[in-house]
């Protein structure tokens, strides 16, 4: 690589970490090129040599994001009995205990949108299917005799309901609840989502 | 009333009616002052004198949206059998239902944020926690035995679920489902969730 292509390198990571903390701290909605630009010592413009626009650097710092879940849903995976109702409720706690902890960083991934027109990148897709596995799999193992794609739309059914208790339950708003309290709903629904589902 | 008073009072349904055109169509996103003032023909700064603040006039259009909300699960609450049963799963699919035929004043049900530091009026909070009977009332049926409080632990997480289902189903986005899938996926959730809850 050129010292100059290295560079680029170097200040395209550290745009991305940047971005990455002030979204952390202050949401997508706190995110402003010329603060990132100055905390990086280049010039406003020059952010745009490093990424193509806000969409991909929001989307790059999702990836760090979407990585560190995929990190613990595959913790959470193996913490316990392989029980494929055991595993999945195990992963659905997990997500919250992510959502918890990770909150703005989360909500993120969900409130970004794309500059109208703009379609989203294939690999952000992949990524985001990629996770997909978490669920697939021990619905799978659970139904073994459903097709690819009934255990598709299954899994989008669960991750769907779950995403929305962790979502209202997180919120500090309506319907605020304890985490613990929140961790606890999430279990006895999911197991009895897939309880009802196995029938 | 004093003509003053009526006059103010003519001037803030419009004021409310103008704010809910614009939401129904750009969402809150595109909810401006300056523009309802021109539409309704009052100068800018009056709109102050109507309502005390955008949150105040958001949260008026969000109770006609609830209003709109309550009616159509009470007609979907009555629409066929009398099971609790069958009734849960009819007021998730219209809730559904409803969210998609009027997407953007329901997004603006949850997008809307309130100043920091400012609560949200009782008034609004009331309103809101009243459409929970309509699942509160065939859980109640359903599972007899359940104190008032966990039937209101199940109740929120169930309509969590259901709103995670259909916000995700109806995002353009990662994982956009035809309606007819939707409602056919979120008919078979509900049932699983309430035969696995009543085990």
């Amino acid at each position: 690589m050129s010292k100059a292509l290295e560079r680029r390198a170097k200040f395209r990571e550290e745009l991305i970490l940047a971005a990455e903390r002030s979204i952390g701290t202050g949401g997508l909605a706190g995110l402003k090129t010329r603060d990132l630009a100055r905390e990086i010592g280049v010039a406003n413009g020059a952010v745009y040599n490093l990424v193509e626009d806000m969409d991909e650097l929001t989307l790059r710092v999702g990836s760090r994001t979407l990585a560190r879940l995929d990190a613990a849903l595959t913790v959470a995976e193996s913490d316990g009995p392989d029980s494929p109702r055991e595993t999945l409720v195990r992963i659905a706690v997990a997500y919250c205990d992510f959502a918890a902890e990770n909150l703005e960083l989360w909500r993120a991934l969900f409130e970004h949108r794309m500059t109208p027109g703009k379609p989203i990148p294939e690999w952000a897709v992949s990524e985001q299917m990629n996770l997909f596995r978490h669920i697939y799999a021990p619905l799978a193992t659970l139904f073994p005799r459903r097709s690819p794609e009934e255990l598709g739309v299954t899994a989008r059914s669960l991750f769907s309901a779950v995403h929305g208790m962790v979502l209202l339950g997180l919120e500090q708003k309506l319907i605020a609840v304890p985490i613990e309290a929140l961790r606890r709903e999430i279990a006895a629904i999911v197991k009895a989502m897939v309880e009802g589902l196995a029938g």
